[in-house]
């Protein structure tokens, strides 16, 4: 007899993969985990598959073969997505947001985990079927947003940072210009952190004018990375012009008035999710 | 008949609980999902708790009442946690670590989603019974940990920042020592990011001399704020005499050779876990 019913190892089978996003997990591991037949676990994945699938919760991907296993895919169903951009939209349009010199505060929504989590679920929803080895980010406030991304993606994280630190080792550093101020400061990456001629994407908190992300892409080149995609939660679109051009906000900050407290934010429509 | 067979709402329950580690869920949440009886819900509930506590993944807790449901919560197991803060002090041990001016290199580790993941894991173990409101931490390298701490206690992130940013609206801040430099620092924190009055934890990534800690208590200071525990990743045993006294960490670095080579770093032996 089997020391634990369908019921449990189909519970414990979604624990697994569901808290190791987009990773492999081998049919023996499950095998030994339950002290079960390979062919039992086929079939409570085969379950699995379907409940997370009819529910929405994402895909259940099997690979075949030596190396093959079953992973989780996760893809936030279209409509959760677009009532969860709006829902941070109604939040972000309270006029009690907007801090003088024209700013909009948001830091509460990015280090909510719970709101984070889904925001990195839908960022990494984009690129979940590209081959992307990290994910880079700019420090500080566009880290907990790239940590989730990375998370879903199960790839490390990548942080560049403002200053060198001794504890970083031997660094890359360029100087940069902002996009809307004209101030030139340094960004650093520590030589170690990445592997030459790698695939990245970039996310981030705020886009203005694309100084930080055009000042990340030259950094990027002095270790011969690709940029496959830049994601950032909110995107001004005052300056239209930005020194980045292919970019992807969650949200277009459409107008901001101060003084008549008025915050226009709306959902930027994606046309290419998975 | 029930849409969804049993099997499939004992994964798709777990699915949801292990998705919002320490929240609560109503039966009612689940009812509706499933098209499912309160009954049906309850019975569920119980396989669902037998199975996660039989495979040591945490405990499912039910609370009953108008404002009842069910929680997950994550503890991991003794031996897991052990075995896992052994795996990293083999990692660290690697002379290839050793950077010159004596620091060792391990920015790889906490930027790893999967390592950052188990890391958050062990010290929100630590305090998820106890009534925390907030998770601080300073930039940059704790924020990852700090943010998967938050994320298992079901609590927000605080990003105590080394500079003031416009964005941040009004700050409070303070000038603080280095434990080990004598050099003279600023440190600040948004007026809106924390209640008066909060109950917090300290999460870091290394400790020397403590004066990032004892900075960050002493601002919190002036949001009247309880500091319940202090925990980083990696403490270094000198200097002994560290700046604050109630700190916990998960290794320590006894001693650290550049010349020979030598990278001694131990688990930290832990009394007080749940």
């Amino acid at each position: 007899m089997e020391k634990y019913k369908r019921n449990e190892r189909i519970g414990a089978i979604i624990k697994v993969l569901g808290d190791n996003p987009s990773k492999v997990i081998t049919y023996n591991y499950f095998s030994e985990l339950f002290s079960a037949a390979k062919s039992s676990i086929s079939e409570d994945i085969l379950v699995v598959k379907k409940t997370i699938e009819t529910l929405k919760m994402g895909r259940i991907e099997t690979i075949a073969g030596a190396a093959g296993g079953v992973r989780y895919i996760p893809i936030m169903d279209d409509m959760e997505r677009k009532d969860f951009i709006n829902s941070l939209c109604n939040k972000l349009r309270d006029k009690n947001r907007i801090i003088s010199g024209g700013y909009i505060y948001y830091t509460d929504i990015i280090y909510s985990p719970e709101l984070v989590d889904k925001i990195g679920k839908i960022i990494a929803g984009k690129y979940i079927f590209k081959e992307i080895d990290y994910v880079v980010t700019m420090e500080t406030k566009g880290i907990p947003i790239a940590l989730m991304t990375a998370r879903y993606l199960n790839r490390p994280l990548i942080i560049v940072r403002r200053d060198s630190k001794v504890t970083d080792g031997a660094i890359v550093s360029i100087n940069y210009m902002s996009g809307t101020s004209s101030k030139i400061s340094t960004m650093s990456l520590s030589k170690r952190s990445i592997s030459n001629g790698s695939k990245v994407i970039i996310v981030d908190d705020f886009m203005k004018g694309g100084g930080t992300a055009l000042g990340i892409i030259d950094l990027l080149k002095e270790f011969d990375t690709k940029v496959e995609g830049i994601t950032v939660l909110i995107a001004s679109k005052t300056p239209e012009d930005k020194l980045v051009k292919d970019y992807d906000p969650l949200m277009v900050l459409q107008h901001l008035d101060a003084q008549k407290e008025i915050v226009d934010i709306v959902p930027y429509e994606h046309k290419d999710y998975v």
